[in-house]
């Protein structure tokens, strides 16, 4: 069955027969429930059953775009191989793939349907106050075991290789550090801020650095990045997390990964005054900042545990991972403040700002957030943790 | 003729025929001219004639060490195909590769018989006043060529897999960052300085330094190094200038070439008290301070020269490339410090101070080298040009 074809509902039917070994005589359901930018993804259940079981596939093109921005398919080989090497080392926090089929294009993952997304449930105002610890252990493992304090100079060069993806990770150069720091044509600039975007086009100072992050980015692979770990990319239920959707990932900058969750939370901040009275949005102002810090605390605390254990008898030097911790966590304001600013005006927003429809309201929340990513580039060299949550309340409002 | 055997001189002999097109009626005479510590090397060349051909063979193991330590003979593949890069866009500075075979792990180089290796020029206090300027030039080119302001993602990720060398490259963060800060068994410490070397070895703060050394070395794939850039390594004549032996070349960080030869040319100026009445001597030394500040500034010059052009948007922004030059002069300092320190006490010596018979000369020679090689590594942040220059000052003696 193994020739690429694109699915419809009962070809990914007929795939969880044979690869979850669904026997023909039992009747399954599916829909289409893709949401995302680029792939497909169908639920398949048995009628009765509340688990059923996700098949995810890429099309050879970016979905929301079309088949005039053509696209490796090969990218859905890179995700399930990333996704198993994630799961490995850390399977509690790690959507299970339970098949995968690199001429389909295609995976077979665990069926999170009871599990929420966590930008949905962070605009909801619900509370799943574990969610911030848990993915900080999750970053923690993920990132420690396919590091140099893990792995030594032949095992981490293979892996840098077995999980090079080119084709999405400049993608990945080009919409974060390029276009948003530019008058671009894949730019997504609403009239009300324009005049605060070329501003931004203009600033010198923060370009020089936003290049010093796109080179970082390109060159420092310390470890096996999720590479798009916003708060769509984080399944949450009570007292469980789920990180999926990796196809971005491949070896780079940890700070990477943090900024991007970090600037995430930090757009959901942005949007407070746009969504609720000032009381209830200040409450939920404090809980992302609170958040941002549990994160924070949780990766650092549990890859210094790991760290304890690394063969490496140069990096186990003590007091070199707390010198590293702090590059990491500079490195992560600074992508933070990237990630912010090109969800406000890049090619890809995000539904916490865009999702307040009065523009009036919107266009101050979005202020917000190009200023305090401007800022957070600017600073993220002079900013420790304590700076950071003063410099948060002055922006809570 | 390509199944591999150890050659001797009448292989290289034969080998040069069959490459070079040197037909069978011609006679050909050869002689082994190694003296390196990990190949054979052989000179042939016709009667008569003073230019001949360098055929160099990667053995199955190190040749200083013997069997006990093999050793991938694929290094020959890589190095010849780093040379062939760094000559394309180098040709002036790097050795020709005039052909090569991977199965017998043999190169055909052209012969420099016509220069003089740079380390001894140096000791027999030969001036060749251009060579300092001329490897920042080569420097600068295939650093350059090699980066991300030249390469798009794609290719510079094809380049960094196309280049990667695991087995030599490891051998380097062994013997350059590990070793040499701890008691191991294969540092050569000499008697009289064995006190200094137990102190570096329970310095934690150096050893902290060092490890954001190592770090970045395994993990920052600025451009493709030569990877072992010391003064054995280039070969001068009047006016000229060539670069040989690349086998421990590779992605790393630009400052690792570069802090390579700055420490080089350091161990020189710290041999001079033992070779040299103290004028003479600090007439070189004064020499080996220039050399090294007209090196950092032709590569610095010839770098931004070539940025300029850069296709990349972000990369080239105005302002940028200063700040990335900051960049790599530190960590060039900081690799320069363990350069001195690792010749100095760990496995591979260097003749400039190993050649200083008397051992009361010898020894505060060696131990101003460990010295100077620390201060550079803890000073490598805070030291700019000029500071760099009043501190090299205060250590002429």
């Amino acid at each position: 069955m193994s020739q690429y074809r694109i699915f419809k509902v009962e070809d990914a039917i007929a795939y969880v027969r044979e690869a979850a070994g669904q026997g023909g005589e039992v009747p399954l359901q599916g829909e289409e429930i893709g949401d995302g930018n680029l792939n497909q993804v169908f639920r398949v259940w048995k009628p009765g059953e509340s688990r059923g079981f996700i098949v995810k596939q890429a099309l050879p093109y970016i979905r929301c775009i079309g088949e005039s921005w053509p696209l490796t398919r090969d990218r859905a080989r890179i995700e399930a191989q990333i996704l198993l090497r994630h799961g490995s080392v850390c399977p509690e926090y790690t959507v299970e793939v339970l098949h995968h089929d690199p001429e389909l294009s295609v995976m077979l993952l665990e069926d999170l349907s009871d599990h929420q997304v966590w930008r949905q449930a962070l605009l909801e105002d619900a509370s799943f106050p574990e969610a911030a610890a848990q993915l900080g252990r999750y970053l923690a493992r993920v990132h420690y075991h396919s590091s140099a304090f893990h792995l030594d100079y032949q095992a981490q060069q293979a892996a840098q290789i077995a999980f090079a993806n080119p084709e999405l990770m400049a993608i990945t150069e080009e919409v974060f550090f390029v276009d948003p720091f530019r008058d671009h044509e894949r730019n997504n600039v609403e009239p009300l801020i324009r005049a605060e975007a070329e501003q931004q086009w203009a600033d010198a100072a923060l370009k020089v650095k936003v290049a010093t992050l796109k080179h970082d980015f390109r060159c420092k692979g310390e470890a096996l990045l999720h590479g798009d770990l916003h708060t769509g990319s984080v399944m949450v239920a009570a007292g469980k997390l789920k990180v999926i959707d990796a196809e971005f990932g491949g070896y780079g900058p940890m700070g990477f990964d943090l900024g991007v969750i970090f600037a995430n939370l930090l757009l959901n901040f942005c949007s407070q005054p746009g969504r609720h009275p000032a009381d209830a949005g200040q409450r939920y102002q404090h809980r992302r900042i609170e958040e941002i810090l549990t994160l924070w605390r949780s990766f650092k605390a549990d890859f210094v545990t790991l760290e304890a254990k690394s063969p490496d008898p140069a990096l186990a030097e003590p007091g070199y991972v707390q010198a590293f911790m702090r590059r990491v966590w500079r490195d992560a304001l600074g992508y933070a403040g990237c990630e912010m600013v090109r969800r406000t005006i890049g090619i890809a927003h995000v539904v916490d700002l865009d999702g307040i429809e009065d523009p009036d309201r919107r266009a101050p929340c979005q202020r917000q957030a190009l200023a305090l990513g401007r800022t957070l580039v600017m600073e993220a060299e002079q900013l420790d943790e304590e700076q950071l949550r003063v410099l948060l309340l002055e922006w809570v409002s």
